[in-house]
């Protein structure tokens, strides 16, 4: 594959241009094919591009944006505003092919609706939602969506979200005939959130998903399913609730060692050991280590990162949205969905 | 304190009276003071009490029950053939004061349905709350509710949870001026889901909560709050994904000696303390060794117990009940949500 230009919104999220930039320089450095189009006020940019020892060559280019969307706006203010905005210039980009994907560590819901507003959403889809991919206790690979793109779902973008979870399975996790799931909580069947209960009726009926029911929460990293459903708010929770957990359990290996009667050298060792391990099977959900949602349905590809991404983390949301390009993501999404979902009405 | 005096729905659960009646008699055993009324078919219970060699004393009593509810009733259903049930006979000793609580590992929501019917909820609540205290970071204690007696909460039932959440902070958990906070994700403060938009404009105004405002589900165990709100959709996800990732970290700690230059035998006893100690951190989560919820806000104790308890879980169910007994829930919560709430119209 040739050049990969990918667009940043280099203003964005708690650290701006400070993180953002030297983990652009970063990518540069590590890949020859990439082109980085840097959204950005030039008169912050330059002087810091200078102070890293950055020289002006072809492989980036600042795009002067006048002004940047802050999190104090509201959803409507801020999209009113929006022109000329480094999000909605770095949007821009991706919308006239100048740039393949882009990156920002933005308002998720700003960046959510002005991606709308700006690339569309794939024929069949309502809304973008946000996936990611967690490891299993079988070994496996299981996706999950909505993570909080759309804090209210009805039945329909659930059904939506599963079939755009299937394509995810099949093409990113490379599993064959995935099995989808609809997160619920232990009820009766006809009981329950009602959105839920008439997306398991609609899934019931599309026979190119191999939907297998209502699984709970307590399933998320046990292989039941190879596609999770679920709406952005209670996606949002549970990655929220697992993230919290791992840090306390990370603290309680790291803080016990003081009552304990093997020398405490060895303890160390093995504590460092057993952290990396349990980071190491969690770094899905780190933030530090694993960073960058793709934003799908969309008919082009946006990256939303953590806005408290340190540099590391916006490397990794630079590297996600190289691997969206590679796959192609919206394209698939396009082309499958036309045979896996019943036409909307 | 005299006599305490438990009603035990013995019928209830996935094993029924093979573990409710080994767990009642074993209780009884270990606390002189309890009384036990067993509600259930005699025709079953006699030969199991014989089985287990226990002898007719005043300590426990068959309270006859001609059938039970099962959970492939439906709701509507459920309530309208509960006359006779198990569930319901509990239920009705604890209104008639024959029993200071009662116990059911029956499905919640009929419990819930049937305990308002019957028990009747205080003056100020709309809907009974099923709460856990978890362990935090900073050696305390957080007030979790609601775990799943609601799916839906309006508003105003979210500000009643507070109440009742505070109120346990300051009588179980012996916190002063506790903390409240509801669970949402992060978002711009007039955005989100409207029922806890509309819950914090009202706890903002009342003067005797000490409202701190939203936190997300990654501060659960942080201690920045003493008292958790949120509906029982979002409270039962949560718990349930915490289960699921401790059992994975759990199964992690132990299932990873295999390539590791240090000798076996030292790693293992390593693992067993490092389980011990998550284990124990936990245990409040565990549904082994934590069980029994209390139903707060009815004029009387219910205690749900896991469906699935075993003998272990359905033990703590009764020692849950006892402290609720001992510590006065229900008078505990009518008398202090007078001064803590405004009259609700």
């Amino acid at each position: 594959m040739g050049n990969l230009i990918l667009a940043l919104d280099v203003m964005s999220g708690d650290n701006g241009p400070n993180v953002i930039l030297p983990a652009a320089l970063q990518a540069l450095a590590s890949n020859s094919q990439l082109k980085l189009l840097l959204v950005g006020s030039p008169e912050i940019l330059y002087p810091l591009l200078a102070d890293k020892g950055a020289k002006k060559n072809n492989r980036f280019k600042i795009i002067p944006a006048q002004y940047t969307i802050t999190n104090y706006l509201n959803l409507l203010q801020a999209i009113r505003q929006s022109k000329g905005s480094s999000m909605r210039i770095a949007l821009e980009l991706v919308k006239s092919g100048q740039a393949q994907a882009c990156i920002s560590a933005g308002n998720t819901s700003i960046l959510i609706a002005l991606s709308k507003i700006i690339l569309k959403t794939i024929d069949g889809i309502e809304r973008p939602a946000l996936v990611t991919i967690l490891p299993n206790k079988k070994h496996g690979k299981t996706v999950i969506l909505d993570l909080g793109a759309n804090i209210k779902c009805n039945s329909k973008m659930l059904v939506q979200f599963a079939g755009m979870g299937v394509i995810i399975a099949e093409n990113i996790a490379d599993i064959n005939n995935p099995r989808v799931a609809l997160l619920n909580i232990k009820t009766e069947e006809n009981f329950g959130l009602d959105n839920i209960y008439e997306a398991a009726l609609m899934l019931k009926k599309i026979p190119f998903i191999n939907y297998i029911g209502y699984l709970e929460s307590d399933e998320l990293l046990t292989g039941k399913t190879d596609v999770f459903v679920c709406d952005g708010f209670t996606g949002n929770m549970i990655l929220k609730t697992m993230e919290g957990v791992i840090k306390v359990i990370l603290s309680l290996v790291k803080y016990s060692t003081t009552k304990n009667k093997i020398s405490s050298h060895l303890i160390q060792l093995i504590q460092t050991w057993l952290q990396k391990r349990i980071i190491k099977y969690f770094s899905h959900i780190d933030p530090d280590q694993y960073n960058g949602a793709v934003l799908l349905g969309l008919h082009g590809i946006v990256i939303k990162s953590h806005g408290a991404a340190n540099q590391k983390a916006f490397q990794a949301a630079i590297e996600q949205a190289i691997k969206a390009v590679e796959k192609q993501i919206p394209d698939v999404i396009a082309n499958r969905l036309n045979t896996l979902l019943p036409k909307s009405d």
